[in-house]
């Protein structure tokens, strides 16, 4: 491919530098633009960037004149360059400088994208997208995310223009500061009008589909043919890290699949990553790809100045209906620094003073840093209010014609869950039949499918091992987006940041994905950013453990659940029998700004004597007990299949003659929210003799059963076998429990 | 795309029924073929396959010979068919019946993949392929690798075939069994000849790119004008599933980057996955995306019978030497089953017996299961050997020439390490500079670069952050393979899967891979599988902390030191500082068969009193004490860029008249290891005043500070902030523990 450099195109704007004396000359001669010394500029060695050209072109000629010394007069010329550029070149401008800024204040941050994405991010949101900036949560806006968040002050600056009040000024100067608004990457949590948590590569691309997804659904679900109440757009903007991340085909492949013609993704071609060019390491034809993943793909060559290019891609694609649309902008990163545009350095650190200075010179910006133009900011809050309004009435007009549609729509929107919907959840008695966990948990859903309007999800290929299938809808696909069973394929990843989308589209969408459990290595980043971003996403997890025999230690997990409940805001439940399975999901359902991870098993558990729904809710609780006084001889811990085994282990020690406690230990997490007062009448500190049993690894098990108890695990990796032969030979056993009790 | 079944080619050979009757007259007459029963025969349904149909003709002639009755006839014809048969056909349909049999015997496996892939398998092993069965670890063999790991009988059964003492047919039997050489997924460690361990998708691929990797660099370095002493191919066959994973797209835009022209990939393209037709979740054009990637591609639609197409294929392949190439065989799914194949259901269930015998039938297969042809198996064991020993005496000659590189290629061979090459590292005194362990990485990598001839690695696109680079050596890129610095781009993923197939090329290849430690969570199933296939890659894991600062929780691993310490087989290391990184380092050459995580901070640390490279290799050791007799008030324990907060508070409280120890505790795993003795000549257990400081999540350390102690760290995500703003309002400070000490 070309250069960037070279494909601008000759008719496009570029800031002009006039040779008109300022009128600010009551400022120190030594110092023309605040931070712009003389020898500073003296010192710069210019590129030939086609602005420095010209910007040479107008010194030269200052000189010839011998009118001024031409540093000076070029520098004092800036001055004038603002008011005489249009509104777009000024707010392009503004946008770059205040990511500059704040990233030399910070001196932390990566100033290069914002730099190069300007264009195509000020007109996405000054002249495309429809939002409320006093509203970030409107349902119907277009959601806009930036996949490649190392660049976010790009998004930070396009807020602040916008009108958002999440970035004010202030905001904007505490970049990456403790406490502050403006991270260093987008954090939804953190700051308004920011959709989703993105930094790591890739994920926002999917995150972006799923936004997309649930556009699409909730269109074919609730669009009448009198009136269109869901229609939004999803942009992105992606880099080239983005591209290179398998999470990034995997979840575009689906978006094709699934013809999701509202998504936009604007790709920054920039040939520049950490590492240098691009072409030590990436020299794959992207559009190509695209195409064959079922895209549209425009490529605009003139991503630095070619605003109208810009608006036609963006034109063609939202005309594009059957097929997202890529668009490729070949653009420079750092647009408009003299000597670090185009090269690594300019990617993630400060430019450095004497650069700053040079690129305010270069782009002819002789602005105080954070300055806004009061023309440039505030933009969207009177159109937005407006669109707002309109859409309001559109949907009271809907609400009078469709009332049933319209409270559904209602409760997706605002996230309320119908009343008594937790009483959809089966029950079960110990007579009911044994069940494996993972079919229970197909109860579950299909019972919650039924009183849940904002519930969908699917399996990553393994619908029929998960048991994930909602039986009473068909598949999402590109001609049947009305139905809620989605097909990631074996695309765990992008599976999890696609839920991860979804979950943040609506309030009220809960998104469920299946794998086996041992796979949530593949999806664990998106995982961490359901957890970090507050999606309530529900992980099901299925063949939970060397349960799930033949297939062997590729398969089966071992260290998975302490994985997981070491990471913060994620709920990792083990539920044992249908109960519990169903106590899991209330939780889940109830965590929205929680995700859940159910670890369920292949093989099938009995009903145990002793489980509940509000034990599940507790975290930990008794689930038997033949002691008196809170002082049993022993506590057996178990969780999910395991706490079987502790339960017969325990009968068979009360026949010896010894007091016994079973303890299901569900999720760690929540027995860890509840009072010291409950933990104690569980886990009396008194009863030190305490055995856990788990098909997993016994680090992490100290904790409860102490330094005189002894936690009966698994510290190595499975073995391909029938289950039978593997717990027995791994010792996880009711006799190897009443051994070790013996023992202690 | 057309269904497989309709683009048999009609010249392609098929099993032939014929009308003559069976010698085999003894047995039983309900009984014709073992395990097939009249009734059985009678009962089932028969599909419209091609060899269906010719057998339905015959069937109905020899009706209207009225001779005897019809499917007796054909089940007792059936005796004969495989006398009249090719060879290569009575190959494939050996192949296709020890998966058949293998499955049913276990009634646990996958016979789908086998049956639709024994052609291409059996002519890549019988026709194509260089290896010596009676040495699977000769140097210069083809590599082969099953990436749809699932259907590991096709493997097991071609081993068996040409020959492997690794796989009899009493293996064969014992498929999935504990104890068994041939488990349900193909795992290096279990079976030679067995390359790497597959099964979770998409790895086996991205790990046969790191074969073709060596291969090239291998010869780019030791091939001389007169010599080619490295000379071989890398197969692979993946699925559907393999291309859907993000993985493999990761690592085949590498490979096309490379130019691996000697990486050939057989694509099954079957349309069958566990949910179904791929075609509610896959419809992208697969060949196009790889051209996109830089590859040749080649369309076999006749993969079930069109031998000679597969050959041509191949050999276009090879001709093919500056890309790598796909071939897409179009195939059907469990072929020959006339009831279940071209279906979800053959995929990963036995046929169950019925089912077998239609299969037997229809393919004209009489034999008893695990029947072997004597003329089908041990093929390979002459040729093998003849090869090697041909490849032997040219190594001879280009020892005799090339003295200095025969040596140097020895070493890469064996894996023996030169003597004392741990010398090389570099040593420091408290003297030293401050600097961050990553700086002192990349020393080591340099030191350890001149004196390992197998060490090569790079980043996934943070080489300037990770301090990766070898100095003394360019980039690994297509023209020049023979360089050691790899350039991953942005493909965590594929970076460690690659690392994989390097690792497991060679012995005395010692890879290492590089990214943001927080990232390990895009590759923690391909760490997953060094872990469990013994591949001894190195982890290069920098900004392992809140200490990476403004980049903000996305970037910030809390959960992940846990996370690797509770994965087996796998070292978790995180040195203090120079003296700890050089031992780190020297602790990781070493465990050629255990791969290590090496944490290292972004920020500067002081080069601490105390800490030594001997003390790394037992994994804890005291860095300071001022008590005597093992006995003081206090210990800390600490890791990495903590240890030296330790070791600040351990000099306060000394001053206050405390006795206090300080600990290293860098690798759990390695501490673990040690006698009883020497773990309590550290931790005594007498003193329960114990205080651990990690920059990451508490749980777990219950395990060194005991239940009377406490430990400080962070259970939460962190934050956006300067680094040492971030410990402070954590409190992992050196004031914390102090006062946590005085509540002890």
């Amino acid at each position: 491919m070309a250069a960037a450099a070279s494909t601008v195109a000759p008719a496009a704007a570029q800031p002009l530098v006039r040779l008109s004396v300022s009128s600010h000359g009551s400022r120190s001669s030594d110092r023309l633009i605040p931070g712009v010394t003389l020898s500073s500029l003296a010192n710069r060695s210019l590129r030939s960037s086609p602005s420095t050209l010209r910007l040479l072109r107008c010194r030269q000629s200052v000189r010839s004149n011998g009118v001024m010394d031409p540093v000076r007069a070029s520098a004092v010329e800036a001055f004038e360059t603002a008011a005489s550029e249009t509104l777009v070149e000024k707010s392009i401008n503004t946008i770059r400088f205040l990511a500059i800024d704040a990233v030399e204040k910070a001196n932390s941050g990566h100033p290069g994208l914002p730099m190069g994405c300007a264009p195509m991010g000020h007109i996405l949101y000054d002249e495309i997208m429809k939002y409320n900036p006093k509203n970030p949560y409107w349902f119907n806006r277009d959601r806009f995310v930036l996949s490649a968040g190392h660049g976010c002050m790009l998004h930070y600056a396009l807020l602040h223009l916008a009108g958002y009040d999440s970035v004010t000024i202030e905001d904007i100067k505490e970049f990456r500061q403790w406490g502050s608004r403006t991270p260093g990457h987008p954090e939804n949590f953190e700051t308004p009008g920011i959709e989703v948590t993105t930094g790591p590569l890739g994920q926002g691309i999917a995150n972006a589909v799923g936004l997309a997804l649930a556009e699409k659904h909730l269109a074919a679900r609730f669009n009448k043919p009198d009136c269109e109440i869901v229609d939004h757009y999803t942009y992105a903007i992606l880099g080239d890290g983005c591209q290179m991340e398998g999470i990034s085909n995997e979840a575009c492949s689906l978006a094709g699949h699934w013809g999701l013609g509202k998504l936009i993704a604007l790709y920054d071609d920039n040939h520049i990553s950490i590492d240098g060019n691009t072409n030590i390491a990436f020299t794959e034809d992207v559009t190509a790809r695209f195409e064959a993943l079922g895209w549209h793909t425009i490529w605009v060559k003139t991503g630095n100045t070619g605003y109208d290019d810009i608006r036609a891609a963006i034109k063609e694609a939202k005309a594009v209906k059957d097929k997202p649309t890529l668009i490729k902008l070949t653009t420079t990163i750092g647009y408009g620094s003299p000597n670090k545009a185009n090269t690594y350095s300019v990617h993630g650190s400060a430019l450095g003073s004497k650069e700053v200075d040079a690129t305010r010179l270069n782009l002819g910006w002789a602005h105080e840093p954070f300055h806004v133009p009061e023309d440039v900011k505030n933009r969207h809050v009177v159109q937005g209010a407006a669109l707002e309004a309109e859409w309001n009435s559109k949907f009271a007009e809907y609400e009078k014609k469709y009332k049933d549609e319209a409270a559904e729509l209602k409760s997706i929107m605002s996230g309320e869950l119908p009343n008594s919907w937790e009483k959809a959840l089966p029950t079960y008695t110990p007579g009911s039949p044994a069940d494996a966990t993972r079919n229970l948990s197909q109860h579950c859903l299909n019972a919650l499918a039924k009183v849940l309007p904002g519930l969908l999800g699917g399996s990553a290929d393994l619908a029929s091992s998960n048991m994930t299938l909602l039986k009473m809808f068909g598949n999402f696909l590109k001609e049947t987006p009305e139905e809620r069973n989605l097909r990631f394929g074996v695309r765990e990843h992008g599976m999890g940041a696609i839920c991860n989308g979804i979950a943040h589209h609506s309030f009220g969408l809960i998104p469920y994905c299946a794998t086996f459990f041992v796979f949530t290595d593949y999806m664990r980043a998106a995982m961490r950013i359901s957890a970090l971003s507050g999606g309530g996403v529900i992980y099901v997890m299925t063949h939970d453990s060397i349960g799930l025999g033949e297939d062997g230690p590729t398969h089966q997990p071992i260290e998975h659940f302490l994985s997981f409940r070491v990471m913060p805001n994620i709920l990792m439940l083990r539920p044992a029998d249908g109960n519990e399975t169903a106590g899991a999901y209330k939780v889940a359902v109830l965590n929205r700004k929680r995700p859940s991870v159910l670890a369920l098993s292949r093989q099938k558990l009995p009903q145990l004597p002793g489980t509940s729904v509000e034990g599940v809710e507790k975290g930990g609780y008794i689930i038997s007990d033949d002691s008196s006084g809170n002082n049993p001889d022993l506590i057996l811990i178990g969780t999910g299949s395991e706490l079987e085994i502790a339960a017969k282990a325990a009968e068979e020690l009360r026949k010896e003659g010894k007091t016994v406690r079973v303890v299901s230990l569900v999720s760690w997490e929540l027995f860890d929210e509840q009072s010291d007062e409950y933990k104690e009448s569980v886990l009396p500190a008194a009863v030190t003799a305490r055995i856990s049993i788990e098909a997993g690894v016994t680090l992490g098990w100290e904790k409860f059963v102490g330094s005189k108890g002894k936690a009966i695990g698994i510290d190595r990796f499975g073995a391909s076998a029938p289950a039978g032969r593997i717990y027995k030979e791994f010792g996880i056993t009711a006799e190897n429990i009443i051994t070790t009790a013996k023992s202690l």
